[in-house]
C-alpha cells in the first residue's frame, strides 16, 4: 500500500507545511488541533478534507497514516491517547528528539516509526506554513515497530522532495544534539552574555552576528521540551564545548600565537569542508 | 579640502574593495602591496593610477590620504614606517581592533584617525574584492590626532554609501569584542567540539548550523591578530559567556522547566529586537 490519506495532529509550521505538500501531491489530508484559531487558519487554506478538534472524530475519518506534528512532550501525550484508544493505524511523528518518543511508542505497542524533518524555521504557527518547506531537506526515520510500512513512509517523504535517511533514535539525538541543540544553547548564551556585558553593542550587529544568533529567536515551548528531553547528551556536549572555550581563553591569555593560528586554521578548514 | 587622491596600503579584500569604490566615485587611487601576485591582480582591475611594492615610490605619489588596509600587527608596522619617514599626510586604517593601533599612532605623532569598516567576509585577497562591499555598511571612526580632517574622512565614506559613526577606540574594542570577536571564539569552539564528540554530525547540518558557523571559516592571520590584540576584553567576554553556559547546564540538569522556558523566551525576544 501507499498512503492515500494522512491525518495530521497539530497544525503548526510543520503540520501545516506537511499538509500543504501532501495535498499538493493529491493525497487526502485530515487535520486535528485543539486550537480553534489554528483550525480557522487551516480551514482558510482550503486543503483539508476534514478538520476537527476531537480525537474520536479524527480517528473516525480512518486516515491511513497518523502524522503527529507537535512538540516533544505533547507528542508523548498524543501517543498515550492513541494507545488508550487501541489505534493500530501506522503512526509517525516529527518531534525534534527521538529516544524517549520512540521508547514510549515501543512500550505502548503502537505501530510506530519515528521521524524528524530537518527543516525548522524561527517562526511558528499554521500561518507560517508553506508548501516548499521540505523541498530538498533531510528527513530522518528512526524505526520502532517491526511491521511498520517503512518503505511507504520513505516514499511519502521522497514524494515531496525530501532525502530520507534512517538511524537509531539514540544516534539521532547525539547527531542533532551536536549540530542543533548545542548551537541553540550557545546562541542563547551569546545573546545573554552580550546583553549583560555590552547591550549597546546590539546596535552595531552586522550580518555575521545576525546569522550567528538567528537561531536564538526560537519557539520557547519547542526548545524547552528539547532541552529537557535530550538533557544528558546536551549536558555532555556543553561540557565538551566549555572545555574548548577554556583552552581558547588560556591560549589567548598566554598569547600563544602559533597555537591560536593553527586552531583557527583547523576550525576554518573543517567548516569549509561542510557541504 | 576633500581628498582627491587616496593611497591604499594592502590590496586584499578590504583595500581592493575600497579602491574599487573610490575609483568609481572619480577619485585617483594608488596602491602599495608587497605581494607581486596581489599587484598583478590589482593591475588587471584597471582602476589604479599607480601600483608599487616600494614605500618610497608610493609616498612620492603624494596621495592626499593614506589608507592602511592590512591586519592589526601589520598595521602597526606600517605606522612605524610612516613615522620614520616623517609622513605628515592624513593616515587612516581599517584594522579590526583599535585601542593599540590608535595608541601607537598617537605616540608616533602621526596625523591619524582610526577606522573600521563593518563589512568583512569569509574570503580574502584582491580577487575577492568587490565594488558594493561597503554599500549600506557601518564605518566606525576612532579619532586620534587633533588636526586630522575628520569631516573629509566622514564625507569620503558617506560618499561610497557607508553610515559613519564615531566612538573611542576602547569602546570600539568592547562593542566589537562582544558582537564579533566573542562570536568567532564560540564558532571555532563549536566546530571543534562537534568535531571531537560527533564528527559524522557534519553530514546532517542544515541551514541553521551552517549560518551559525559560517564565521568559523575565517582568515587565520587576521583573527590571530585580533585575538592577541583585544585579548583582555575577549577574555572577559569568554568568562561571562562560560558563566551563562554553566547556568544553562545547571538548569537543564535540574530540569528547571520554568526557568529554561523563561530564558529562551527572553533570549528570543532580545534577538528578535535586533534590527
Amino acid at each position: 500500500m501507499a498512503f492515500k490519506s494522512i491525518g495530521i495532529i497539530g497544525l503548526g509550521l510543520i503540520g501545516g507545511s506537511f499538509a500543504r505538500a501532501f495535498f499538493d501531491r493529491g493525497l487526502c489530508v485530515y487535520g486535528l488541533d485543539g486550537s480553534s484559531s489554528a483550525l480557522a487558519e487551516a480551514a482558510g487554506a482550503d486543503i483539508f478534507s476534514a478538520l476537527t478538534d476531537e480525537t474520536d472524530q479524527f480517528l473516525a475519518l480512518e486516515p491511513e497514516l497518523i502524522y503527529i506534528c507537535v512538540p516533544v512532550e505533547a507528542t508523548k501525550s498524543v501517543l498515550r491517547t492513541l494507545a488508550e484508544k487501541g489505534v493500530t493505524t501506522p503512526v509517525t511523528d516529527g518531534a525534534s528528539t527521538k529516544t524517549s518518543v520512540c521508547a514510549l511508542a515501543g512500550e505502548l505497542g503502537l505501530n510506530f516509526c519515528g521521524g524528524h524533518p530537518i527543516a525548522g524555521r524561527e517562526v511558528s504557527g499554521f500561518s507560517a506554513s508553506q508548501n516548499g518547506l521540505f523541498e530538498g531537506a533531510v528527513h530522518v526515520l528512526t524505526p520502532v515497530a517491526e511491521g511498520f510500512p517503512e518503505d511507504d513512509l520513505r516514499a511519502l517523504h521522497e514524494g515531496i522532495g525530501m532525502r530520507v535517511t534512517v538511524m537509531t533514535a539514540e544516534r539521532h539525538d547525539l547527531v542533532f544534539g551536536a549540530i542543533s541543540h548545542l548551537p541553540h544553547v550557545t546562541a542563547f548564551s551569546l545573546v545573554e552574555a552580550v546583553n549583560l556585558v555590552c547591550p549597546e553593542a546590539f546596535a552595531y550587529t552586522g550580518g555575521g552576528f545576525k546569522d550567528f544568533t538567528r537561531i536564538a529567536a526560537s519557539n520557547p515551548r519547542m526548545w524547552t521540551d528539547i532541552f529537557l528531553d535530550n538533557d544528558k547528551k546536551i549536558i555532555g556536549l556543553i561540557d565538551a564545548y566549555i572545555d574548548f572555550l577554556k583552552t581558547w581563553r588560556e591560549d589567548i591569555e598566554a598569547k600563544n600565537e602559533e597555537k591560536i593560528y593553527k586552531r583557527i586554521e583547523e576550525a576554518s578548514s573543517i567548516r569549509r569542508g561542510i557541504k
